[in-house]
Order: structure tokens, then C-alpha cells, then sequence
């Protein structure tokens, strides 16, 4: 069959799971962070950087590489691991989110979604047997069900309705499946409604998927309830499948999401802060644009052992930003991206020893 | 002393030289390209990667690294080296011809140049003796002599004045010279007038300088009229000294100026011109923008052993390019310094060999 598998190496008594993911295209390690590749590139950063870097899975946009450079173009040049020059697990989005937050006059209706696209204006739909389609003819490792996301504050009805459509929308997803080599996960909805969640985790449990995503939080909604949420959500979730929590988080959000169970992550943070000058450091947070980092001869954290780290100082960083200079960006992405799985790195290790999550939580100092 | 030297390896029956230039930072392997990182990097490009590429020494640029981060800034972060995390040789620009071209109301008297900063608006002046101050505390191992360019069209007697006017300030600039470390050259002009340019060469090199640029040349006179007078001017220079022709060129340019004699050449058409998608080849210009490229998995240039060419696809590249990704633009990049440093390497190797200009013409195949 696909030779998709997902083992359990060691469970942790904080409820985290030491784990490992088998795919078309090699193991990933979980607890695991994707750095998000949209259009097919991490913003600035080369295929071999990120295995060095320590990345093994990225997270691509199906519905960004549907409008361009288009699903006949990607196939034509050999699927999306050609032209993002990557040889490692890829994981797609349907895009059904993007769909929503960025093209004009979307329409959702039970058949899926019809949109003008962001790119050219022209019309489209985006069916749940489409977005397998597309998926899986970008060749990736694991596609995403389309599903229905609503805002936070969302009317109680209209949750209830997305729930019941993205039930609807996996069973088609999961009878559209035509390739072996690429598992499919299903999109947990429901809200902060636990009696919504767990609705739809029945219904998608019922279909047997190869993993489960927890969608619909960080999307509005106060921070304390997407803790709630989330960890009311994974318990329900089958345990022996991969669980991936959506578009989450800061460092602190991942070990705080590891200790309730989940094994996957994704966030634009790392790179989309590095390119706004803000930098993670097990200190916390520093701003290089700052007028006090201008003569610091410092690098951005003292004995990060990133390349950004070794070769360039506080001031030299903050200067080639400030000229808007693209290595800039490059450099501080480099060093966010270091610090992320640097610090899953860690997760991993102390899940390993027995020593998660103190020990995980001494190493990022005060984010934990 | 200084520890500056030049030595000539070989002298070519073409009038080429093969050369060892040795700075305070180390050797630098002549006829050699530098990539031009005017404000302290080459665009989207990290310095370790120049070093694979092949490049020995950089070109930056004195004016905007004064506007931007300052020099007393460059100071206190260890000097231009630290900050370009580049343990190489540096030559920069005095900035002369930055002020004139982008700077506001600038006046131009025998004293030097006063102006209003292009990034602040803040006046500044730049004197031969400042000139000489920034660029040693800058810390470069070369530096250039301020000197008055003038434009192609202007007439006789103003070029005439610029010539007498830049010989006045390199004599202010050799007496200026505080630091052993960096050495100075001194730059001829004179237009595309001979006898100018003679009385130019002859009062810089009654001067002594370590190397000599020829300088107001691609500045808006017939390519015709550019051979003529780098080839009239290169035989009054001291043969025994580095010759460096200022912002020069095609890959063509570079095999006709290295048979003539000279040592040192920049341009910023590697690099700008991958960053608008036109990529070198040895079989003329790809503009891997083009339609035509879309579907196509082929390499930028079969051969190549570029990262680029080793890792994606033209059709890849394109995407990346269109879809403004930074990784686009720093795969071309890549290329086309590769494109230019291979061809110095090269010409050096058939220089070695005595079989230049026929094998490295015949290695570029349609540019030569």
C-alpha cells in the first residue's frame, strides 16, 4: 500500500509522544515543526539549508501551486518535490482556507467552493474530490481534506453547519483517494464547542483517515480557549494515528502542545518574523532594527551555533536589514528556523530520556 | 609595510597577465571578477557561498556604507569584514561616482564634493583626504583615490578640468594615507580623448600608486569607442602594477579587456540582471521568464555544475521568479556568478596553459 506509517517510539507521562512518521518520502521524527513553503520555497532559504536546519517534512499550499505555476505545470516538471528541490516528506494544505481568507467572492456550498483567484481574478472551484485531486497530482506526501473553517466568532449555527459539511466533505475526500503514495488527513472543525468537536471527530474517526488535523483554532478566538480546545480535542483523537495542530505556534505554544499529545506543527512565525527583523532567542524575543543592537558586536544569541550566529554580529544583521539588503532576511530566517527545530530537537530528546517537559522547558529559558 | 604585492605569474603573447595579488587578507588569483556588494553584501548571497563560488575579492562601496550604517558604526562592529562576515580581500569605491549619480545638488569644486545624502537628505562633503579617512577606517584592503567622472557627452575642456582636478586629488589622497594596511589606486580619466588620458596616466603614476583603474569609460560612449581607448590607455600604464578597469562587464567585455592587459574587473550584471530573471549561459542570455520556459526540466544550462542547475529545473526557477519567491532570485544569482567566476577560472587555467584567448573564447562559446 502507501508504506505511510506513524509508530509511537515512547509515550510520555505528560501525555506527549515520541514518534515516528514513515512516508513515500522518508521517516519524520515527531514531535515535528514544518516550515511553511507556500508557493514551493521557504521564503529565502535553499532546499539543502533546511535539511541542515534539521528540517524533514515542510508544508507546501495546494491551492498557491493550483493558481501557479499550475497542477499540469508542477507535473510536467516532475511533481513538487523537482521544483522545490526537495527530496523529503511534503504535506499540503488543500488550500480551502486559503480560498477563503484571500480570493474574492467566495461562495461555500455543500458541492465545495467557487472563488475568484487572488492571482489572476479568474474563476474556480475547489471541490473536496478536487483538492484530493490536485493533491495528489502534486505528487506530495500528505494531502489535507477540504474542510470548512469559520471565524471565532462564528454564530453557533453556522459551526454546527461547517462541522457537519466537513464530515460530509472527508467521506468524498477519502472516496476520491487515487494514489497510494499519499496518505490524507482529516480536518477536525467544531469551534470552541466541545460537543462540536467531538461530533466531528466521531465523524471523521468513522472514516478511518491515515491522521488527524485539529483546524479552526488560532483563528480569533482568546488564547486561553484554544488551550481548552486543543486539549479536549486530542484526547479524543485516536492514538495511535498522527495528530497535527494547525497553523500553531509560538515556542511556548509547541511545548505546550507536545505535552497534550500532538506530533505536528506548522506556523509562518519563524519566517515571517525574520523577515520583520524579530528574532527568537532563549531569552526571548529581540528586535534587530532596535537603534540599541546598531554597534552590538554580539551575535543575536550567544552560543547559538546557527550560521546567521557565527558569522554575523548584532549590528552587522541589523544593518543589512535596515538597507533592506534581501541576505538580511535570509540570515534572520536561518536563525528563527535554527531556533525552532533546535528547540524541537530538544522536545525530542528529552521525550526520549524521560526528562519532557522540564528539561525541554530549562532549554528555551523564558518562553516556556 | 603594507604587504601589498603584485607579481606576474605570466605574461600572455596577447598582452593578458596571469597574477597573484596579495592583500592584508590574503592572495588574489588575476585576471579576477569581483561581485559587487555596494552596501555589504552581494545581493542574496552569504559569504560562504561566494568562497565556493570562486570568488577571492569583493567590491563595496565607500559612499553608501558611510550613509548606512556609518563608518564610526563599521568601526565598532571590528571594520567592513566583520560586517560582511568576509575574511577575504575588499577593494571599495571612494564613492565619487555614487554621490554624483544619486545623491541631490551636488557641487563639484576643487575642494571635492559637497552633496545632500540620497538616503537622509542630510549634507555631507567628500574630500580626496576623506575620501582616503573612510575607506581605511573602513578597514578595505584597496582603496580608490576620489577622482571626477564626467559624463560621455561633456565637452573637451570639461573633461580636461576633471583630469587635471583628479590628479590634484590623487596627489592629496597619496598624502593622505594613514594606514599601511590598505593600499590605494589611483583612476584615470580623460574620456575617450588620448591625449587626456595620457596626461592623465602620467600624472597618477608620477604619483606611485599601488594599482591604477581606468575609470570614466561604459559611461554612455559607443562600445567601439571603449575598446579603443582601454586599449590605447592599458599600454601607458607601469606593467609591473595591477590594472583595473572600473564596472566592466559582459562576459565578452571580460575576455577582450583580460587579452588587452588588464588585471580587475566589477559589474553588477551578474547580479542584477539574474535578479530580473536574465541568466548567463555559454549559449548567449536565457530569460527564464519567458513562456517558453514553463514546462520545461531542463537545467538553466546543461553541464552547469551550479547549485541551481544541480537542484532545480528552468520550469522551477521560473515559478520562483514569478511568484516573487527570494529563493528565485538568489538561484540566479548563484548561476550567474558561478557563470562568471568559471570563466575567470578559465581564462586564468589557459592563461597557465598558453592557450588563451583561443580555449577560453572557445569555452564560452557564443559570447566570445
Amino acid at each position: 500500500m502507501s508504506g505511510f506509517r506513524f509508530e509511537i517510539v515512547r509515550a510520555d507521562r505528560s501525555g506527549a509522544r515520541l514518534g515516528r512518521l514513515t512516508t513515500a518520502h522518508g521517516e519524520v521524527a515527531t514531535p515535528a515543526f514544518m516550515p511553511v513553503a507556500s508557493h514551493g520555497a521557504v521564503k529565502g532559504v535553499a532546499p539543502h539549508e533546511l535539511r541542515e536546519l534539521g528540517a524533514t517534512m515542510l508544508l507546501a499550499n495546494a491551492y498557491h501551486l493550483a493558481q501557479r505555476p499550475g497542477v499540469d505545470t508542477v507535473r510536467a516538471l516532475g511533481g513538487l518535490h523537482a521544483i522545490m528541490g526537495w527530496d523529503g516528506p511534503i504535506l499540503t494544505d488543500s488550500g480551502g482556507f486559503q480560498v477563503m481568507s484571500l480570493s474574492g467572492l467566495v461562495r461555500v456550498d455543500d458541492h465545495g467552493l467557487s472563488y475568484r483567484s487572488h492571482v489572476d481574478g479568474r474563476p474556480g472551484t475547489l471541490s473536496p474530490e478536487e483538492a484530493v485531486a490536485v493533491q495528489e497530482a502534486l505528487g506530495v506526501d500528505v494531502a489535507m481534506a477540504l474542510d470548512e473553517c469559520v471565524s471565532a466568532s462564528a454564530p453557533a449555527a453556522q459551526v454546527g453547519r461547517a462541522v457537519t459539511r466537513t464530515t460530509a466533505w472527508a467521506a468524498r475526500s477519502m472516496a476520491a483517494r487515487g494514489r497510494a503514495e499519499t496518505a490524507l488527513f482529516g480536518i477536525v472543525q467544531g469551534g470552541c464547542d466541545m460537543e462540536l468537536r467531538a461530533e466531528s471527530v466521531a465523524g471523521l474517526t468513522a472514516l478511518g483517515f491515515d491522521g488527524y488535523a485539529v483546524g479552526g483554532l488560532s483563528v480569533g478566538e482568546p488564547r486561553a480557549e484554544t488551550a481548552r480546545v486543543a486539549a479536549a480535542t486530542v484526547v479524543l483523537l485516536p492514538r495511535e494515528r498522527p495528530r497535527y495542530l494547525m497553523g500553531v505556534g509560538t515556542p511556548r505554544d509547541l511545548l505546550r502542545f507536545v505535552a497534550m499529545g500532538y506530533d505536528l506543527f506548522d506556523c509562518v512565525l519563524p519566517t515571517r518574523n525574520a523577515r520583520n527583523g524579530t528574532l527568537f532567542t532563549r531569552e526571548g524575543k529581540l528586535m534587530i532594527r532596535n537603534a540599541a543592537h546598531a554597534r552590538d558586536p554580539r551575535p543575536v544569541e550567544m552560543g547559538c551555533t546557527c550560521y546567521t550566529c557565527q558569522r554575523f554580529s548584532r549590528g552587522a544583521l541589523r544593518h543589512l536589514m535596515l538597507a533592506g539588503e534581501m541576505l538580511g532576511a535570509r540570515l534572520a530566517t536561518l536563525h528563527n528556523l535554527h531556533f525552532y527545530l533546535q528547540l524541537m530537537s530538544e522536545i525530542r530528546a528529552a521525550l526520549a530520556e524521560g526528562t519532557f517537559p522540564e528539561r525541554s522547558a530549562a532549554a528555551i529559558g523564558a518562553w516556556a
